[in-house]
């Protein structure tokens, strides 16, 4: 089981993200491309942070709307969301390079994650921007979205993910919106879920269902309030389950 | 002789520039990487045009500074400069990969240019920032400018400019300021001014006398009013003087 | 019948519209506030050249979106929103307010305009923060749009807008994306719209059939092209007509 | 004695400053402007929340330069940045109307701050700018800069500023950069210089001297850090001196 973050989220003077504390415990790491979040001093911080730890490095491309942090829906020509994807991937790929590794995966962020997981348009121009510049290239989303299948028809495999620190509806739906109403995102419950997850690839639902999630990764987002103690605490649970964390191997 | 312009100088909507024209008759190209203009859209097809040409493909890298068109001077630190050169340059060499081609040389932009020309720092910035992605990337500059030697410091091969459309004094100084005022920039005269440094090492400068430049690369701006006519020009009168029109080889 | 155009949509050193020959002929400006398109200085001069021809002067607010010229749907919360038209509305009343003119009215621009047309909280966040601003300001609009109700509802009159340069269906929708294909925006055809429409009410559609189109104000795009003589063309016609060309009266 | 602090510096999700706090303990705040930090909504609710407790507002404009939060010197033309100015205060101005109270002062932002202490154009375009909205604002700065006598020819009521979290030299130079290497910001220590300054007219120099600082004003920066403790005791210490805190009347 892999477990990543979203990290690299700060801005100029901004910080923002547990980071420190989420790169000791993760395997693997979605560095923001600057365009919703993340500037070149923090790309080049955080990517070599993360080599020096071994933690695989992704890059997490957004929507140029840093007011909003990219978790606005907006509308993009699939032909402009496809040199956008390009231009962070490049980017972020080019600090890898300095930092002696190669670029692990691709993750979207925010909105443009979820308009992906439904929208052709915009899952085929990340998949094909990915692609181009790599087919080696993981993409991390949800199994079964429409970016699963334009990343597998580009030639890409396809990394299931599954948010620990995020509840999910019996019917499938995981709640990213005032999900705090609904999940109370303590330390313990999104260990137990990442465990559960990763050990009988069940999640409790909201409904108090169990529901399927079949997940090689597991998120927790770093600016999810206690982040640090929820990372540590998905970590330590996973070791003590037996469970190898572990980046996916690429293509 | 290397004849260069910077392009890719628009930004969404806003057009600028004789691009097309001049991509017929220069052999290299400098692209702008996002920070003081330049767009991914505008990068990709700037990239692609200058590839189906055999234009090289030069990175154009900018102060973060849209409202001023990276001509304003920017007080950024080293570390911080070094990081801006990356993110530009690796987001125009995905480009270029993308395309098929090599990054060829970097050039930087507008008030940065003219800053490491003088100030040690932000040579060495850009000149470290280069190296590390690829000590084959040329470095085009002035003679014996800051940037000259740092680039030779930082075991890359620095290519001499000469603004074959901008007016030179007998010090030395280009004008790059209220040019206008001193040097009618006509297609003859620009054209005069290549053909001449090109043919002899030799320009005639504002106050008559002759300088001697030894340049290997001559460059018309996209934005000098008349650029189509006087890159077409001094290409015309290039060819005419049986000089070879090429980009210079990488190391 | 009052005469507008959308103006001051340059940034920086990027130039877009036919600013200087439209302010000649029109009634009313709309001057970008500086999300979509417009810097300080530019809203200044526009807002200047305005006042010293007795045009009157409009703020012309969009979505935070430089890459897009504001042409992209953006999700945007009715209270941010409402932000936003405050800051570009009293950016722009202040620059009135230096050159010795009262803000005359609010014309949201590109995506926001058609987003208010039909969602009724983005109508309101524009309807209510100018209503704050000063209930006397004017909005352009769409007859019975949504922002047409909204800003009756926060007590403000609307003004309602017809398009000289794009055709309309006999549905009475506006085709304002790939107009071109369906429209041949000649002078004259542009003007036979506008003085259609400002003498019998009428306007012929795509379909051939007449609609009803009852409006106080036609609009020209700065960036249509050809817009400089277009703009002159529509003058002259409505002057020839008889037709006083005024903007209206604020409240 | 007046008691300010910079406020309103977050950006989008992005938050910086002990604003809360501060907003408690000062007589007068400065409201960033968007330019540097700030946004529409920061500025709202920062507005909102001065008015509600009877602090002034004040704008505080900065340079372009999200990335480097203002705190980098930039070449900016008098005239654009006289725009710059009117901007963003005309900006803030309108939401101050919104939440009922006068505009109050303009205290420019960082590097602004620092270059229009020394630099004459600089000066002049912030003070003109703020002259031509409204004569009656008022403009803090340092004693005897340049800004200081541009404000006064420009007819506008300049109001001398002591920073209490930052250390003076012998010389009179105030300590802006890696002043945390020479000045230990304890709320002990912040408060005895503005308790000195307000009371005695006399601040203990680096070298151990007493310079006389006469100030109608003392600061302390939200993003110090121990800003919400440094501001609490500075204000407990002026109220347990007898020393009434208010804000400065405007002309």
């Amino acid at each position: 089981m892999d477990f990543n973050a979203d990290l690299g989220e700060s801005f100029g003077l901004w910080e923002r993200g547990a980071d420190d504390a989420l790169m000791e415990v993760i395997s693997s790491a979605n560095v923001a491309g600057g365009f919703h979040a993340g500037d070149p001093t923090t790309i080049r911080t955080s990517v070599e942070a993360a080599a020096a730890r071994g933690v695989m490095v992704g890059a997490h491309p957004g929507f140029p709307d840093l007011l909003g942090f990219g978790r606005r829906e907006l509308e993009v020509s699939e032909s402009a969301l496809r040199d956008y994807v390009t231009y962070q991937v490049g980017a972020v790929r080019q600090f890898a390079a300095n930092a002696g590794v190669e670029l692990h995966h691709v993750k979207p962020h925010g909105a443009l994650y979820m308009m992906a997981l439904d929208d052709p348009a915009y899952a085929r121009a990340i998949a094909e921007a990915t692609a181009t510049v790599d087919p080696a290239l993981l993409i991390y989303t949800l199994r079964g979205s429409q970016l699963w299948d334009a990343a597998q028809h580009a030639g890409l495999r396809p990394v299931s993910e599954f948010f620990a620190d995020r509840p999910v509806r019996a019917s499938g739906e995981v709640v990213m919106f005032r999900w705090w109403e609904e999940f109370d995102a303590t330390p313990e419950a999104v260990a137990e879920q990442a465990v559960s997850v990763a050990r009988d690839s069940v999640v409790k639902t909201l409904e108090g269902t169990n529901l399927t999630i079949d997940a090689e990764t597991v998120c927790v987002h770093s600016d999810t309030p206690g982040a640090a103690e929820i990372g540590r605490s998905v970590r330590q649970r996973l070791d003590d389950s037996g469970i190898a964390v572990r980046a996916p191997a690429t293509a």
